[in-house]
């Protein structure tokens, strides 16, 4: 069943929902125009349909395996990782200076969903490498910058981020890995790291690792931790891989999924790394490459979804079986529609909330507002942690539209749901994330988070007339949320996280109502954006009632729990 | 991480919450004495425990294989297979003139979880030769029991169900597989089966496959079908397998989990069947096999969410990760509470309601009376689909709680999430048990449902005095079923089809509520069971509001929806 890149609903939302044409008025990319916009989502796409897509089912049957020492990836993705890099998607946000386009992040976004629904294995190679580029751009020393920036945004060499080690996974500071000085500006970095996704490769000539680790005088926490630049081949000023680095890939992970992505345990003995950023603030510059790598990993659940729906429905289109009250296929049975109608609601749900992150986060460079910078902040946890629910429901639901041919491995229905699982985990977990939106995003307050609601209700409140049916539940449903909003900022932190995951749901499933609010009014009553948007509103948003009890709730009920209890 | 069979939570069940004692005062199951109850508990128990739980992780490893013809099971599923056979825990509830125990229904249902608990791969083999001899017991010819039964119940055999053809699924009526008289009272049975769980195995000296086939005269739909039992050997008059049948295993599918369980495609061309039952009697017959089977399959998704929830609560106890407010692994973040908490709350929910679905069934059958005829009837889908919901959600948070460690296949916590994916499918999709609930089990015009709504709400009443925060919402979550299911029996077929997935859940999500205060009540306040009572009906049960919105939408939203726009 071949894939076809989202393209129409991207343009919609540029065009119709997240209000693009504000961007366009900004100096900074001005040159964004509507014919560009257009010419790169029909570019992307087009690669994504006829380059990557082959390469899906290929990745997970063919699994990227460790041969001595050297990581053999799937056939096929050395093209199609050519295919990426030639066609400049990788730099595409990186600073022209180096070699990069200077686009908005939400081309990106918009394209490496693409991507990530066409082979989601292969695309989080760039993935990576983006936002080591970034994290370069915004602390590398300029030295570093001109060796490393132009070859990393080429695709000639690709990007790592080391992170994890045994004992250190979401508590980053716990990390034992140590870089000594060389007293020449290099560092020795010895530790082991684990969950190194692309660690390596055979298709590109340097593998570049970002890597954290502590210096002698390093506190032990999250403070004392700095970010080293540790490349697989050592470069020479020119930019030639030279010598290998005291590195290597020690084994290659047997996952669930993601079977196309080498994801490996790497030993540093003693490599030789330079400092990226100031002595023990690897933290912060880590941070800027994972924020965007965050809604990049919403993305992900998000390109998946749309994946798994296109197959599910071509599926239920053909398939013939009972009698249905309407066409000769399943998709005539009222049940069938509920999953496919919940799947395509959900869709485009997520992508709305990530796209208007997207852009939030270009108005934010663009015109260094800090009310951007706060939107940006709070849609950040959202984004990542509603795109990859979604992304692992929606896939369910497509084995369940499959019947029993779901469970069979060729029907490729359960790859995608193997392989958008670690979604959910990695880049933080989905409860780091609902932890971050009620802990470090309301640190304001709520500020953020109400002026959101108050774009909502104006805009609901705006639709009532024409949308009585659809804008009457979101304004209602975004009441709730300004409601249980007001209860969490008065908490205590701890009562907050007991509730956390809900209330990023709950703020997630209005926001979707939205953005189909947003889609209907502005394509009319009598529009596929309409019908799609009813059965979101009405199916889907009542599930916030239950949602925003959960949050009040606090922690006492959780913490009542004895240690013999959870056993009993 | 050992399993440890709930050889408690189910002494709990049958002393305190479902009223088992109503069914030692009837004459058919007078000899369930307590003392029984708790031998048969425990012995099952140490078997899953000690014996079978080692050979989980072996079958996912090591799946069968299909060798010239020839299926190999994994290492060590022999083993597994004689010590469920030998301890009699395949004919439990048979006829003890075949060599059955006739035991309660309510004790299989205990068992087979803590099998599947165990080894979820395996256990599927003898719940498929239960489903076969229920079905012959009440329909084969005394010739037929009396060869069949004794070697089945003994284990000596094993029976398959083969009822699915490519074109017809949940569309049984469309098979095509012939059944042409062969002139001796057998007959030639000619077709393809797919799907056919432990099709073959090398522990069984014969493999007794229930056949669904046509007649020549039989009409094109469910209502010319007729079963057949067409042994792998034919066996002579002292039950010794002789000669093949015609029959093969043409290919063993590739499948997303339950790898130890070889699923196959089954060619059969002319081999010897003998009729079970009436000529084109088949559907009648097979819903025998089937209705106890889906209580059996409701069962494994419990049986793995338990093991799901074992295995995550072991890894949160001795994990350690960040400061928490209380103790030094990652059960005191409130997050990792809140799903661990979830996860044993739903656990508890879903196997109370099977329990009283077993218990029902039984009542029925010591009793002969119509009201409990009905219950179990409307609890069978409700089991059904709701344990194998839960087990993918348990499932699937149990990963959550791992963080990365749960992506990683060594760990085990993927293996349960990709075994019980199947649960929600086979048996009757978890679609076609939410349609049989508000169609065929609701021809009374909701009577039985409201019985059940009746008692709940009763107890409810009976528990608002010392109980008010637990009894308060369960009484008006029932208010609430009632008012829906008000709704519903009026409604239009397709109507109903559109909300039936959310109302059973909806029913579910109440019943599990109802369930938790009986325990609470039962125990007292100040304990486990109030605790873990607490969690779910402060925290799940809400979820109840947003599903009853969904339900009576009817169907008109899904059919607004054009061809058109489901590709747009």
């Amino acid at each position: 069943m071949p894939y076809s890149a989202p393209v129409a609903d991207y343009q919609f939302l540029f065009d119709h929902v997240i209000g693009f044409e504000r961007l366009r008025e900004t100096e900074k990319f001005a040159e964004a125009s509507a014919d560009v916009t257009s010419a790169i989502l029909q570019e992307a796409g087009k690669m994504a349909n006829e380059v990557l897509a082959p390469l899906n089912r290929v990745g997970d049957e063919q699994p990227a395996k460790l041969e001595n020492g050297v990581v053999r990836t799937s056939p096929g993705f050395a093209e199609g990782y050519r295919a990426i890099a030639e066609g400049g998607w990788i730099g595409m946000v990186a600073d022209p200076e180096y070699g990069g386009l200077g686009l908005p992040f939400s081309f990106q976004n918009a394209v490496n969903e693409m991507i990530g629904g066409a082979c989601l294995s292969l695309q989080l190679n760039p993935l990576m490498t983006q936002g080591q580029i970034e994290a370069l751009e915004a602390h590398a020393s300029d030295e570093i910058k001109a060796l490393y920036l132009p070859k990393l945004i080429s695709g000639e060499w690709c990007g790592t981020m080391n992170l994890t080690e045994p004992q250190a996974g979401s508590d980053v500071g716990a990390l034992k890995t140590k870089a000594e000085p060389n007293g020449d500006g290099t560092y020795a970095i010895t530790g082991q790291k684990i969950y190194i996704s692309w660690a390596d490769n055979d298709f590109t000539e340097n593998v570049c690792h970002l890597v954290l680790a502590r210096l002698p005088d390093g506190k032990p926490s999250t403070k004392g931790i700095s970010l080293f630049m540790v490349p697989r081949n050592i470069p020479d000023a020119e930019g030639t891989p030279g010598v290998a680095n005291s590195l290597k890939v020690v084994s290659l992970e047997h996952k669930m999924g993601l079977h196309g992505s080498p994801t490996a345990v790497m030993q540093y003995d003693g490599a030789t790394g330079w400092l990226v950023g100031e002595p023990h603030g690897g933290m912060e510059a880590m941070f800027t490459m994972m924020n965007n790598a965050r809604v990049g990993v919403g993305g992900q659940g998000i390109a998946v979804a749309e994946a798994a729906y296109q197959h599910a429905l071509a599926y239920a289109q053909e398939r013939k079986q009972g009698r249905a009250p309407e066409g000769d296929s399943i998709l005539g049975h009222a049940d069938v529609r509920r999953m496919l109608g919940q799947m395509k609601a959900d869709v485009f749900a997520a992508r709305a909330i990530a796209a208007a992150c997207a852009f939030a986060i270009d108005m934010e460079h663009a015109t260094g507002d800090e009310a951007w910078e706060a939107r940006a902040g709070l849609l950040t946890p959202i984004a990542k942690a509603f795109g990859t629910d979604i992304g692992n429901e929606v896939a369910a639901l497509g084995i369940q539209v499959h019947g029993g041919m779901g469970f069979i491995e060729e029907t490729g229905a359960a790859q995608f749901a193997r392989d958008v699982r670690v979604t959910t985990i990695y880049e933080g977990t989905n409860g780091i994330q609902s932890m971050d939106l009620v802990a470090r995003k309301m640190m304001d307050g709520g500020e953020a988070a109400y002026a959101l609601i108050d774009d909502m209700e104006a805009y609901a409140e705006g639709c009532k007339a024409d949308f009585p049916e659809l804008a009457e539940p979101v304004f209602t449903a975004a009441e709730t949320l300004r409601e249980t909003t007001e209860w969490l900022v008065q908490e205590d932190m701890n009562d907050r996280f007991a509730g956390a995951v809900p209330y990023l749901r709950l703020f997630a499933r209005v926001l979707g109502g939205y953005y189909h609010l947003c889609a209907a009014a502005a394509a009319g009553a009598d529009s596929t954006r309409a019908r799609l948007a009813r059965i979101y509103i009405q199916r889907l948003l009542p599930e916030h009632i239950g949602l925003a009890e959960h949050v009040r709730l606090g922690a006492d009920d959780l913490y009542a729990m004895r240690d013999e209890d959870w056993a009993a």
